[in-house]
């Protein structure tokens, strides 16, 4: 579920963005609790170990050396860390954006069949509607098999084509063309139904020469998009990338849960002394905020709460295309002049 | 209301920028205020009760820990607040000009109409026009639905669909429509309408076949436009990015309002003593200035200062567009040749 | 004027871009020099003031501990405002050239009224011409209209409407046309009729069916492109940014003026007591003169050494879009066959 | 091959992220672990070498102030490595998306033959049928022709032109005359076929005249396509940029290698006597990690894990393309009202 | 000549780039030895100047304070040299490569005109030709001379318009017309002549409707595409911005020349006396290799190692566009059925 957050956003007062913070859907809080509470348990486990069995031994000693070697390599590390993942953010958001801008919105392809395509007056109605439904459909069913490949929550949707079936997308016969077919067609099948129902309403002169070719590219630039779909999930931001970014982000905060233990060797009072190391936490629910930006855009159809709603948009399209080709269009409201000369 | 600057900033010297600097609107200054004052109450607030009861207690040398403590730990922040700001800053930038560059306009789709659309000569003149009239308004009706869901201004201005009503928007036949249809195409009917209306034309060959796809695709290129500011609504920057950059920055500024603290392991000085701390609040205004540049920018269609404005636009379009489909249009000036040889 | 360095950089030795160093227009040296002196000035005077009022006073003592003070701010304060800078004229020099990319040439436009637009014969052919001639005239003048809204220069060149007039560039039954519209469709009048007399060769069959409609789309890309000039114009950097950025570099270096004091408190040696500070003026050029690259970007329409020069542009536009509808084009030599074989 | 890991990536939970860091393939540990070795000897040499011959002799002395120099010289390099690689990275993984969005796929171009061409009967249909497999094959054989000139892998499975008659995409006619066209023309010569094969379709009207520029606009920019990934192999990233930066890591880890040896000047303790440097393995995994990120994308068509599989491609184009081109295509599914009323 | 390394870059093993650090052509030793042998002889006569004359006297003393100023002063100049160079060089990168991407290819547009321009038949067959043959020379010859304009190369091979002559790409006629015109239409004259050779084919009907506009637009495109590469010549990147980062880069070098001296303050040792200060040179190779990058990108019509073969793109053009008008064209090879069921 994308979450929103616009309507509060709308003015740019402190008060909007305070109580932002306090969102749990889609929120950093949600995010890293579970990573922080595992790091304050590592914090603690090591900060025990050193109190009852290290403390004053020569074994203390050496803690102590390794604690201040830490403190100095992980400020160290600090900057190198921040540009790698800054670097990292922004490469993968533009991905992110570039991936929801190749998601294709069936509505101009449909509004530019019912533009073009003629009626051919009352006794051929019931097929002219069944044919522009069929279409339609077809775009559809290419849309949910592309998905379905790409997007966990479509998968457990339509587990198998059969689904298709009950979910009235496909009829018996269609369904059991696209299961013969090799797996590099099948998302393109539907497609192709497509294209031939409206080259037989050329070839009757359903539609014009000019107008046909325009749809038939709307039809082609559709497949385009989901194709890129498949592009994207094909080709992946390379691991290495994946892979250093995170592995920086936890050497970091690994070596932090011994860096801000409280040892002797630095004079004992108040603050150091503080079991709990507040700005550690804090530095950590930044660094992991921040990662966690990068995690969720990684997988745009995946189950996270800012994920895209693949499976409200499939409603939506199934709902709004229909209602294109529905009778309302043929009828619009009667002309009346509104316009107040000014 | 946008704010436009640009003509002072024709020649890059320094008085320019300088001038530039003590605007109100839109500025930095309007920006940060309330914020600065808030937080030099914070910073009075622990000063004083630093100095009326803690100081020279026992808990005054934990203060001083704790203060000094803090200032290494803003110290270490400083370069990764500015970096997390840096990238999301130049993040909701391009976001931001790619949702201003999505905002419709009409023009290029009713010079279109006018250009393509045939007269049918006098008997129809009336007609003629209304239809024009009609396919303008429908346009205008889709683009005031759509920014009534995304912009609080326009939503203001339209509470109900009634309004569209009153304001000569709507017939009461097309209001009841609308009203009907399932919310998720009520942003589409009339351009529907509109379509409808071009191929009426069309059908009585008042346009040529061509030309109507050219039109067409106008009016379709149009509609995709509203629909990509409906996604950008509908798809924000994630809600973590957002809340880890002003958590960040928060969090910094209230570390910098202990930090700051005049205390008297320091030796006693008049820079450390003055009350007010003239760096940390120029710090502030730098920082929080430059977050409020990505608050402003996240929510374009919102109240700020510099959002853009809708409004304004909604009354420009309908008095150029009804302009570009009145009588003018057809009487252009006597043909003269004004060209001199050179 | 812009300024041209390309010849001299065609090759990547050091010492052309040394010999680049000494160029006067649109330098650096040119951009900075009142800025530096003033700051000189300023710096000077505190040094006086110190030198003759306060040495060896007790506030004396103050100043030296606020020299040490803003010492160390101005080091913390230098990463920061390095990536402010960095930041911002990296955002500014993208739009800076996607406005330039914006800037409409009418060439395509008018080789391809040339192209499809078919003679009648001899005896329409001063009629043909002046028709042309118009049609290319009327963009201009649109061309000049919308410039004359964002440009300081050429609305020094055309105060009023009547320098239209004047210039030959409108007849007065066309100016009193324009004059009477409405400001908002000013600008698209003269499109307007460029349409109304390309309509009019297509009513009478001189250009084909398809043909119109390249030329229209044409005409309407032109005109979008002039219309991005305006939005460019209407929806500039948000004026936080750009004061936030100025103010951060002119903090530093007020900073920097009583920082790099050579006051009592460090020994006193020749590099120290050396009155002009060599390398506050280094970083003082350099960060100045990376903000003046964003200055001189904000309005590139303004009247710097390297803003655009749409005064040259329109007077080039005007020339060979006259040139390509004179008669020239209608008389190509003679086919030769000049293809070797190899 | 292409490491896909999405699935695995579909929740941004820890447990996700730490499970994708233990991938072998397209992993930073196998990308690395070389180098890594070698490094690591390195490291062993020089410190087995101070331990046998310099400690306690004048020369070790020596060594020991050259490590001192190493250390404030390598932490002084950090940050400038830091950048040089973010930058460097984000340049060539831009461009390594640029050339994936490149590479052309035959299905628009060879869906739109069938949409728009017509069959002529019955006793045409086993020409048709060759005729349109011939097109679909020669957009093949250019895309195999132009990939074996970048992708060591493609060449290694076409290594001569005879290859290309065995593996069934040309026939001896046409070999012969591609291997007689000059090189630079050869990669262009099938779509010049397929391009005549359609103009003969268009000359015997089993096309139409629109239908036909939109077959052959596809074709061309399907060409074009193939073209750019010619340029991108042509002009590639300037070597001095990834000398510099490969330079920059080589040397700084040169640096480590010595900077990191535990001498006598820093008093011994347990953390500086470890003869494995942690932190320093730590860093060199993260920044030769980050930098391989670079090299694996700079010539995506090698034989690295994460390069694009150009093999599996060519094999999926023909069969997908050669099944739009068969007769399935012919026969969609009976229209079926699936259409559910809500 | 364009340095390609890509076939060595194949696996993105450690051998691979090593071995890459030792090309010559287009490397960074070739960019900066020059460079660094006047930075060592300045850093040496300093030094000499500094042993022979300043030791052991009171301005040696000055010296020595001045060198550690410099120390201080380089270490804080370094973080902002490496974000100068680094927005610097991936601004330039961009550009850079935008330029590449609008140097334009004839091919779509004589491949189209080769598809879409008929036959008349035997008897005209030579005319034909010759009309075709002009078409393509045309095109070159305004792309030889918009180059001409921007490349020091092209300028040198064609010094005078009477070169294009002995060339065979005008003849005497078309010479003595391109001479006689404005500057500024010179370069569009062929294009101009394209089209009206066009123009004429198109009044005999050997060309379609369609066809014709579709052919238009591709010689329109073409012809903006050279008006862009006249475009990036003339609008540069402003020079403040260029002189800035070399002024930077030259100031910090200068600096370390003097910081890098080993003066007696600090302990006499092996390193701080070793004459050659090798970090230094390793800092030097890497900024100024870095900035060598946008050096050579800056102007990529130059005559460094890096800059675009235009030369080799004239002549490429040349021989594969008339190969593309040959006759070759209309003889493909016979059809064969090569489609292997599977």
């Amino acid at each position: 579920m994308t979450v929103g957050y616009m309507r509060e956003a709308s003015t740019a007062n402190a008060m909007t963005f305070i109580r932002l913070l306090f969102r749990w859907n889609g929120s950093v809080w949600k995010s890293v609790w579970w990573e922080l509470l595992m790091w304050i348990q590592l914090y603690c486990w090591i900060s025990m170990f050193y109190r009852f069995f290290l403390v004053k031994t020569p074994y203390g000693r050496n803690f102590e050396e390794i604690v201040q070697h830490c403190q100095k390599t992980s400020s160290d590390l600090s900057p190198i860390l921040t540009f790698t993942i800054g670097f990292y953010v922004s490469y993968i958001a533009g991905r992110w954006w570039s991936v929801f801008m190749s998601i294709p919105w069936p509505d101009s392809t449909v509004l530019s069949i019912s533009a073009f395509l003629r009626d051919r007056g009352r006794q051929y109605k019931n097929e002219d509607r069944r044919l522009r439904g069929a279409i339609v459909r077809y775009m559809l069913v290419s849309f949910v098999l592309v998905f379905r490949s790409v997007s966990e929550k479509i998968i457990k949707r339509f587990p198998t084509l059969e689904h298709f079936h009950t979910a009235h997308l496909l009829s018996q016969d269609e369904l059991d063309i696209i299961e013969k077919a090799p797996p590099n067609r099948q998302f393109w099948l539907p497609i192709e139904w497509s294209l031939t129902l409206l080259k037989k309403t050329y070839n009757r002169r359903q539609i014009d020469e000019h107008h046909y070719s325009v749809v038939v590219n709307h039809l082609l630039s559709y497949r385009e998009n989901l194709h890129r779909i498949l592009s994207y999930d094909w080709v992946n931001v390379p691991l290495v990338y994946v892979q250093v970014v995170n592995l920086c982000t936890m050497l970091y905060f690994i070596l932090q849960a011994v860096a801000r233990q409280p040892v002797a060797v630095v004079t004992p009072n108040l603050v150091n002394n503080s079991v709990i190391p507040f700005y550690a936490i804090m530095e950590f629910i930044v660094f992991f905020g921040w990662l966690k930006v990068a995690q969720v855009m990684l997988n745009p159809f995946g189950m996270d709460d800012d994920d895209f709603e693949i499976d409200a948009l499939i409603e939506r399209n199934l709902n709004v295309s229909y209602g294109y080709v529905d009778d309302l269009f043929d009828h619009p409201p009667p002309l009346q002049d509104l316009v107040v000369k000014k």
